[in-house]
């Protein structure tokens, strides 16, 4: 059996999931209310959070998916997200238009990540 | 080369793809015209038959992307789905708005499991 | 500590990420202003060229997500698919409607695929 690990599992979702060699994180939001900027921020801040827990880093990032509830925040939200992205570390990465679990949350960021 | 293993395989996408130890299952729906809770019954049931074909089992999602053509099943859907869902083995997990193939579907779940 | 490769590497994304036996591309568009026919040729093509910088192809498809900017072209865009997609090779695959970064842009395939 190959193994998983699971961290901070729930009813609905375990905030990190390892298998092998990848990390699997649980799609992460900022604070309903806030600007664009600011969740961004905090999804970024969450990620490096729970990336540090299992010892890995935003250098190790193999892909991003990122759900944008307006698509007229793309731009605010790239420039948190390049300010952030080590140079020469980038993941793969897509971006969407796609309304989240409640209106007022703008930004939504799933992650695929290396194991150290 | 490594080995990719193919299941119930059409023109348009392979109902189950393993790779490694990881199992991929195509964009899981139910029947059109069903209620929520029906249709995400369905899909999960869909996903349990599947993963019982390669021996695996719902005790081994690593990451779950949920599409619901209207947010305002959010609540309806996590029912079923916490009724489902394994204690102490919820997957990564994402769920975002996204209209489907055709719009009488209301729900769709796109899975990545462990191999047995 | 496991290896990550990344080619095409820029602020935002690499268009290649490898890590294990597994290739992650960045989201593929086409043309803005162009048919959804002729966008899906584009991201189409765009994927054989990334894949075979790195030794694979398209019968090494193991996980597709496909975003419709409007569902109303889920056939044509099928019908791009189906012809390209090698007999015996579809990869598991999910079809959803998301705007994209540009409203011009009809069609994104976010690609994950095996090592040659």
């Amino acid at each position: 059996m190959s193994e998983i690990t699971r961290l901070h599992t729930g009813q609905r979702s375990s905030k990190i999931v390892m298998h092998g060699d990848t990390i699997y994180l649980t799609g992460q939001v900022g604070t309903a209310g806030e600007s664009i900027q600011q969740q961004t921020r905090e999804c970024l801040e969450k990620i490096d959070g729970l990336l540090a827990e299992v010892g890995s880093d935003n250098t190790r990032l193999l892909q991003v998916t990122i759900w944008l509830a307006d698509m007229q925040d793309f731009a605010a939200m790239n420039e948190v997200w390049n300010a952030w992205v080590p140079e020469g570390h980038s993941p793969a990465r897509a971006c969407g238009e796609s309304r989240l679990a409640r209106p007022e949350l703008l930004v939504e960021f799933i992650v695929t990540a290396a194991k150290p």
